[in-house]
Formats: C-alpha cells, structure tokens, sequence
C-alpha cells in the first residue's frame, strides 16, 4: 500500500474518516503513523494528495488539513481484453492490471474458460481488487471494467468499435510474427487479447481476426498467464 | 505442464519411468492420456524429445521408444539477483524466471529483507520450483542458483566477477534514468538486480554503484516484486 485510496463519502471539506480494516492495519503495523503525522491519500476517482492524523484508534483514523492536489499519473492508453481467469490468479491479475495502469479490462469468455470461474465468489470482489492494485501503483482512479460473458456477440457487436480502427493484438502461440518483432516495425498496440492457459482455440483466434485482431506470439517459450500479462505490459513502463 | 522433465535416473536406454505424483496426476487427469499415446518429455539437463506410453497405473508410467533428439530453447542470456522474497511469492517468482530461461538466478539478502526469509522451508524446495518453471516453459536446463546470504562481501568480492565489464542494471524508484530510456539507448543489460518491497536503501544502492552497477527506475508507478521482474523479463521475449 503505497497510498491509500478513500471514498468520496469519506471526505468532509479538510476532513476525512479511514475506517476501513486493512487501511487501519497498514496505517498502524506497516506504516506505524501516530496522532501528527502525515499520511499519504487520494480521492477514489479524483485527485491525490496528503492528510494529517487528528486521531486514531482501533476502529477508525481522523485526517485534517486534507489537500489534495495532484494529479494522479495518466493511464497507459492500453485495453486489456482476457479470458477469465482461474480465481486464484484473477486478484493479482486485477491488482497488477490496475496497477500498471490499464484504462479498460474486459473480462470475456473462451473455449478453455471453465464455466465454473463466472460464478466464482471472487467476481463481486473486483472493486476491492482494484483498490489494491491503485494503492499499490499509487494512483487514485479506477479502469473500467466490463465482463463478456459471451465470446461471439461481444467479438462481433461490441469489439468492433472498442477497436474502432485502433490497433489490436491477440497472443498465439501459432502466429508467424512475435510481438517483439510487431512492435519493432509497430507503434505499441491499443488493445492486448490474452488467453486462459492453454490460449484461444482456432475458431476464436477466426473470430478475432474477422474483426481486425492481429494474432502474434510472444516467443517459444509458454509462460502463465499472469507472467505473460506482466511481461507485455512491462512494454509501456 | 508443458513438458515433462524426468531426472537421468528415470532413463533406461529407450525406456523411462515415471513415477512423480505430480507428474502422473498430470498425465492422468490433465492430459488424459493412457497406454500407447505420445508424451513431450525431456531429461533434466539435458535434451528433449517424446516416449510412448507402455503402461500406466496409480504409481508409475513406463514408456518406451523414447527419443531425446531435440535442444532446449537457448537462455535468456540474462542474470538476476533478486533481494530473498517473502516466501509466499517466492515460488511463482523462481517459477516464472526458470519459465522465461534467466541463465543465473542470485538470491541475495538486504535490509528490507525480513531475518526470517532466511528460514522458510520454502528454500530448501528451489529445485521443485525450478522443475515446476522448466516444465512450463518446455525448457530441460535449469538455471544456476545462488544464494548469497551476506550483501556487503558478496557485492564486493563475487558481484565484479560476475559482472566483468559487462552492464549491470539495479532497479530504483529515484534513479534520474528509466529503464525504458536506457535500452532505447543501449542492448538489453547482462545482468538486473531487484529489491524485496520497500527497494533498496541508499546504502546498498551506493555499494552497487561502486562495483559498476547503474540504477534505473521502472516509471512512476510501483509495482509488486513479482509484476516488475516479469514486466523486466518480457523486454527479453
């Protein structure tokens, strides 16, 4: 946590409330702040800035003298489109995502997504993943999130002018050309397409391409899904 | 699973035995495969190639007609060392760096690093995770591990001869280069040195310094341990 990020109902003109467990906890065992001291905050959805400690005990921390005046740093300018993940990996994928900076994840379906992820617990809980990933990239406003639960009419009625002539990327293992070649002759794409292991099935790397996705691979190497997501994003940074 | 790697003692001439749970679970229940399919294996250190299944039950899979005639996929060519990690992310992290082909893995200590790293169980089970990379990547050659329990006399005594004239890059949140700055300016580095969480203090980052190793950031956003190795590493693939 390397900011902490509050709710627009937890801000009263200079004033603001943290009552949230996990920020208590950080604010007293990792950061080990006291009455007086500094905090480093930003607005969910709005700007960052600093909060000083009026009061603390171990269910709530009063702020005073709030400013907040900076800007949170600009988004990467990627879409992140990825078939839903296990649940075990989807909060660090959200997390690390949010944190790189991401402006829209959209979570879609595939052939090899077990039908059992979509009702995973684990999908109500995508704000709070969120959080975690803006408090650790330190930034203050969410991307936006969509959830496709359906391959072929979000890839043929909904894709086309998320693309909108922009450029799009989906990885396969297949392609002829490998994303570090693309992208030595290539502006870095707008969109990036990641499969669930064990990638898109040949009919769905179809569908994309009869929309404009462009299949490349990412070497001969197979990496996991969290690995590959990281390593291509790690591109922007 | 991508491949499975079997140490030289699983091999008799053209046959070998299988007899990890993991393994066979993987054989049996991912794959599904049984007597007379074709699996991709590899020999630990060694080549790669296929064997036929010749029997299978609940404790062991022998093939037959094995043949060992393809080479790995070349290393990265890269080193890193890494300050210890906690424990829990340990795994995925040697996983993925096995995964991607780092060369040389260093697992040093440093002052963000917790004493008691030092003491999970964890460390004495790096050759499972090595195989756990390997068979991830479809690679057969491990990479050599180190660890270095003593940063002062390591950085100074063993780190020169590693490095040797070549170009070594540590990764700090104040460095006045970024990385993206210094490889659009310069080849891909020989060796990356990461911090646990927290970075490096000035201290160590000074001592790095004074043995040739340059700082870089990694951008304004901070990432957990394991997204900035895999973001690092996928400037490689």
């Amino acid at each position: 946590m390397n900011v902490i990020i509050l709710p627009l109902s937890a801000f009263d003109d200079t004033a603001a409330t943290i009552d949230n467990a996990e920020q208590l906890n950080h604010i007293k065992t990792v950061l080990k702040a006291s009455v007086g001291d500094t905090l480093k905050i930003g607005k969910l959805g709005d700007k960052m800035g600093v909060g000083q400690i009026a009061h603390i005990d171990d269910k709530v921390c009063l702020l005073e003298n709030v400013r907040l005046d900076t800007n949170p740093p600009p988004k990467l300018g990627v879409t992140v489109m990825l078939a839903l993940p296990r649940p075990k990996v989807l909060r660090r994928l959200i997390m690390d995502m949010t944190a790189f900076g991401v402006h829209h994840i959209i979570l879609i379906n595939s052939v090899r997504t077990d039908k059992s992820y979509w009702g995973s617990p684990l999908l109500a809980r995508l704000d709070e993943f969120v959080l975690e990933g803006l408090q650790q990239g330190v930034d203050s406003v969410p991307p936006a999130i969509t959830l496709a639960k359906r391959f072929k009419p979000f890839v043929q009625d909904t894709l086309p002018s998320l693309i909108n002539n922009k450029s799009a990327l989906v990885f396969h293992p297949y392609a002829d050309t490998s994303f570090k070649e693309f992208i030595h002759h290539n502006p870095l794409p707008d969109m990036i397409i990641i499969g669930a292991e064990g990638g898109f099935v040949p009919y769905e790397i179809e569908l994309l391409a009869s929309v404009g996705v462009r299949a490349v691979s990412l070497g001969e190497r197979i990496l996991r899904t969290e690995s590959a997501v990281n390593a291509t994003l790690g591109r922007w940074v």
